[in-house]
């Protein structure tokens, strides 16, 4: 039996190497960063290293960084309150936070009038379609293109943005605001006033450790070309994957896209049904974002790029990462493409 | 040289050899707790198991548990909005959402005349002392009793409790509300809808796994009667420090207290001081809570307990644990009786 392939990596990545020796070394460092004897000095030094790391990762030398418990937790402190604007691509964490005002094209791309009190995701989770973002943006979920396509935070002209270690290949539970100096923020967890004042609580510094090494390593690897190397690879996917029946709409293949996404719509077929048979088959893919999974059936995103029900209920998505090769993403088609044909028997 | 002793645990506790080699395992579990895969449902597994040795350490069998980021944000969960009343020797997580009117007594107990609309803490991070929780009591902060002293949730009678996992050998970064089942409550990270929709945000998994491991062998230790060997402990290490001068006060002596902690107000030596002293001289050990150290001079535990400005500047809390033994504390005592000696004599 052929081992389990993960192909769901904008759920989440696999932890990195070197985010497993940063943690684990972290496990050594007793002290609580606040404390102000040596033990506290030394988890401090280590916790300043890795936001040292992150903002280095993130091309955002100079700026502040809040480290939080996840994006999650960076969009409520960023967006709660503000009453901002926002498009319905945007992942549930902002979603929440904004009204989803903003028009999106059919290639998924959104309009911004007042960038000034709106928020735009630099990449979509599901499609992997990539933003233009605007000068002037008062809020970004870098999220899904962390450590995925090259940008600097300094150079997008954005107030702020929204990081997750887990998507980059650091531990899942960590994530972090980073802010153009200056910017004022009232904190939403109070009382130990860590973070400069903005975010209160004992920080979680193996997961930072964990953050900071993943970043860099994530930033070394962009550098070097690994994703132009994922792109490849899943490019092979896609044109296998169209070839095995017609109909088939590969979302936002005519725009520019995050290199290792690919989100298929199958005519007839169900993409929560799509995931439990290549689950069965022993591929993990995904249907939409992994925290809508098992609730909304219907993408909101595929709806906002003007797909009807029908066909935003029947894609799936297939993400990868560097390490996945090309007789892995052929097993998938092949797989895949037979199950569609049988599929498509049943309901023909 | 002696190797540095750590005696700063109420600040942050050493990572259990349980925790440790949980998280460790941990680090292989590549889904995200939301996904339906074969994946996803692994990490659940493990999330789900974690909570349930969380629960079964906190005595609550059937309680709902609201993982966070820490006891801070438990808190923040917990008491957000709510106006309730509490007392001044809260910890600053706690007291940053409530209005300090409660009445406190010279031995450090606070009288809630309201329990309903009042949170307390179990027991004093500063001072140790431990506070006989009112039937009916809202909220009660656990963080510093759990797992240095025996209780149940079922049987507090409180409706909710927040526990922070590095006070008990989990790590940093992880904690939660513990609730009684069916309480109702405004998630503040919203988006994914994680926690029963109480919390959203992507699991800390590592941590998760960290903490029900920590969890387990805290109950396990604390069974095992490992915790009056460490009162020994203290209690020898307090006479030793007493005998060293006069007029050293012992705060939360004279009432039940956590069989880790000391608190000693040492006249004419501020706090910070004696903290800076045995940093030099190879100890750990703090002037109040960690997460106000070189913020706050003056504890605001001991003020309430009736000391003046001048004594409330003078304390040093030392906390110890498991493995720590008379030697340690010997050594410890005999250095600080010295340099207290030596600080007398610049006063005189």
């Amino acid at each position: 039996m052929a081992a389990r392939l993960y192909l769901d990596w904008n759920a989440t990545a696999p932890l990195r190497a070197e985010a497993r020796a940063a943690m684990a070394a972290a496990m050594d460092v007793v002290g609580n960063p606040s404390s102000v004897h040596a033990e506290g000095r030394a988890a401090k030094a280590l916790m300043e290293r890795a936001r040292g790391q992150v903002l280095e990762a993130l091309g955002a030398g100079g700026a502040d960084l809040v480290l939080t418990s996840g994006a999650t937790e960076a969009a409520a402190l960023a967006l709660a309150g503000r009453g901002m604007v926002c498009a319905p691509v945007e992942h549930e964490a902002v979603a929440a936070w904004c009204a989803a005002d903003l028009a999106v094209d059919a290639g998924g791309r959104v309009s911004v009038p007042e960038p000034g009190r709106a928020t735009l995701q630099l990449a979509n989770s599901e499609t992997g379609v990539i933003q233009e973002l605007p000068a002037g943006l008062a809020v970004s979920d870098l999220t899904q293109g962390f450590g995925k396509i090259a940008f600097a935070f300094n150079w997008l002209g954005v107030e702020g943005g929204l990081v997750s270690a887990h998507k980059a290949g650091g531990p899942r539970g960590i994530g972090a605001l980073v802010l153009r100096q200056g910017v004022d923020l009232a904190p939403q967890l109070r009382g130990g006033g860590q973070e400069s004042g903005r975010r209160a609580g004992t920080e979680n510094l193996i997961g930072i450790a964990g953050f900071g090494a993943a970043a860099e390593a994530a930033a070394r690897d962009l550098a070097g070309g690994v994703w132009e190397e994922v792109a490849e690879i899943r490019n092979i996917l896609e044109s296998a994957l169209m070839a095995g029946a017609e109909g088939i709409i590969s979302v936002g293949s005519d725009v520019a896209r995050l290199p290792n996404t690919l989100n298929l719509i199958a005519p007839g077929w169900k993409g929560e049904t799509q995931v439990m048979a290549m689950d069965l088959a022993g591929f993990a893919v995904s249907a939409g974002s992994a925290c809508s999974s098992g609730k909304v059936r219907v993408s909101k995103v595929l709806r906002a790029m003007g797909f009807d029900e029908e066909r935003a209920a029947q894609a799936v998505r297939v993400s990868i990462g560097p390490g996945v090769t090309r007789e892995d993403v052929l097993r998938f088609a092949e797989s895949w493409t037979k199950a569609y044909g049988r599929a498509r028997m049943r309901l023909a």
